[in-house]
């Protein structure tokens, strides 16, 4: 019987009834003789709470002191699934972040995950059925709790699966990962399978059911990753090794990204530095750049990019100090637009996916004003009121 | 400007404004250049409500779990005070008990402290003003983490203390130690300062303002310990070598025990196994038997003792069960009767405590039946209803 790694997020921990359910289901798999590394957040709301108080008591609290006081939450919360567990007749160890050596390295609240001590986690599991991990949360080097970033327990469960050479079992509130949003596209098929890459690549690109990172960390140690939903008799999605994939199609989902800004920069010189000293100030202000399309040419020098429409304060900002050294640039910048993708590592070796694609945005009448490709991507810049419909045609078009 | 640890307990701490309050009185310390350790309890009602918790979910939960939930509130007490305390420009770190190298052995609810990471305080403390330290928390050998036992922040605080070799300051509801207990005699003065001896005696004797054990390692290195009022002008008392106490006193305190059982056991035998028979049994049972007469002599054995009321049942089992081995053993075991004692360590060297004593009973016509004596305390049962006329009179012969 092969072990395994679960994670179980706020939501599904929201309340002693649902700990009570997880609980039930846990212990059914330990009497089949399989044994869990189980990790869990803080209770749903916890969290809230504790930094509610923490703005009553200071305008400016220090990073370490609240990483030091949510991570209460999720120790709680590993207590009472243990008792809930050693109750139901299952054999439990309850362990911190600092217990379960996750060793991270950055800031108190946005902390990365270094390390975890592989031999303390499979001693105490061969002495016990279920492990009961807390996430969310480790030491760093100097011995001080912290919280990881966003997508923290996930990553937890991860980097302990990875280390430890276990499958990893993400449950949430969702049933899986969708070839395209159910919310845009109604008919939409949910994926069974799908590849590291591919499964990056819909992140990175707006199906943000799970952090790229943690994706990353299983495809590097090959780490099959399931996503499901809490208690659920449903089938949900395996992330794993491309050969292993089964059914291959050329496109296997399709993202939209809302909200975009397309600004196309022009400057009539040869040669130019324009491109460095906005990635430089870009990078800067940690500005998140996408679909780069740069040209230049005996007229001049051309870049069009695309930002998140969250950003244009900070961009016009940027653009009035570049123009100060570039007196002679000219720019539009258009809010109004989205970002429609599809994606399938099928796209490496089957052929006609690009022409399928430009033709169902041809017959839908949809313009597109500027599009990049990757490996294994493609993506169109198209008018906001018709992203939905460029995803329904693509959609359509590769049976998603 | 000499080091402190200070140790505020779950009410000092009870809500948001009284820990403000500390923190400001913490900061016009700091100001002055001291530099403090600050040992503090969970926030009142926290441990309470994390404990209904438990029982709403396991009718036999684990202590090791359990201890794991209730030592979150401490670990919020101390990111609470130190997010405060930083507000208010104070340069502060928090550790928990593992932080802080607090190591524990024994069970996960009742663990005794081994040992305090000194090097890591000291080093902490360099680089800080004020080090917030989690009372009532460690981790044993295993790196679990447990709870104290009774009187556990206490002993986290002077346990750092007498590691650290700083004094220790106490602070709870109460304004120090006083002669006798204010409820019973109105009169009773406070004591001001008083030795290691004496305090353990009175603790011992029933005035259960600290736990023996907290006294005891403060005697061991010679730690001064000061007890006082959470945030109050008046002057508390200072627990201190003897050869250091100022005033000198035959007798310190007075102390009042009600509701205990008066029991005395004859066996007609000049030699009799019955003494290692019952105490055998009470260790056992850890029945905890005070004032012990023996006497013995060609007509049998004797033995008197007391025992707190509570434990009647446990006893009547025990002389049941030892009357089978000794069928013409004689027994009576009376309730309604108190302990009244007198502490002093002057009474070594100072003659007439003992005389001057019985004469304030005599002379308020106060039967006492038993009377024992340590090498600084004497102590005498009486009626019940004679115990607040007995501390009287004894309190006014002494002047306490």
């Amino acid at each position: 019987m092969e072990n395994s790694v679960l994670k179980f997020g706020g939501t599904s921990v929201g309340d002693f009834d649902k700990i009570r359910e997880i609980a039930v289901s846990l212990r059914d798999r330990a009497i089949l003789g399989e044994k869990l590394i189980v990790v869990v957040s803080a209770m749903g709301g916890t969290t809230d709470e504790l930094l509610s108080n923490v703005k009553s008591l200071s305008p400016a609290p220090k990073d370490d002191h609240i990483a030091l006081l949510v991570t209460t939450g999720e120790q709680q919360t590993i207590s009472y699934l243990s008792i809930v567990l050693e109750n139901l007749g299952v054999k439990t160890k309850a362990m911190t972040g600092f217990q379960a050596g996750i060793k991270t390295f950055g800031s108190h609240m946005k902390s990365r995950i270094s390390g975890v001590d592989k031999a303390c986690l499979l001693s105490a599991l061969q002495e016990n059925d279920v492990l009961v991990v807390a996430g969310f949360q480790g030491v760093n080097e100097q011995n001080e709790i912290t919280a990881l970033g966003r997508g923290g327990s996930d990553t937890t469960a991860v980097a302990i699966a990875a280390s430890c050479g276990m499958p990893c079992e993400i449950y949430t509130d969702v049933d899986g990962v969708y070839a395209t949003d159910p919310r845009v596209y109604e008919q939409a098929k949910r994926i069974y399978s799908i590849s590291y890459d591919e499964m990056m690549e819909m992140s990175a690109l707006g199906a943000g059911v799970l952090e790229t990172r943690s994706i990353e960390i299983a495809k590097n140690h090959s780490i099959p990753l399931y996503l499901g939903k809490t208690l659920s008799e449903e089938e949900g999605t395996w992330i794993m090794q491309e050969t292993k994939v089964l059914e291959r199609k050329a496109v296997i989902g399709a993202a939209l990204d809302e909200d975009i800004i397309h600004a196309t920069i022009f400057e009539p010189r040869a040669e130019s530095t324009l491109i460095f000293d906005l990635f430089k100030k870009f990078d800067e202000e940690s500005i998140n750049v996408d679909m780069i399309s740069q040209m230049s040419g005996s007229k001049g020098f051309q870049l069009s990019f695309t930002v998140k429409d969250a950003e244009s304060v900070r961009l016009d900002q940027i653009f009035a100090e570049t123009r100060l050294f570039h007196p002679d640039m000219s720019l539009t910048m258009e809010t109004g637009y989205c970002k429609v993708s599809i994606i399938g590592s099928g796209m490496r070796d089957m052929s006609g996916v690009a022409s399928t694609a430009f033709m169902a945005l041809n017959d839908s009448g949809i313009r597109f004003y500027q599009t990049t490709t990757s490996e294994i991507s493609i993506s169109y810049v198209v008018d906001k009121e018709h992203g939905k419909g460029a995803v329904e045609s693509l959609a359509a078009a590769f049976d998603l």
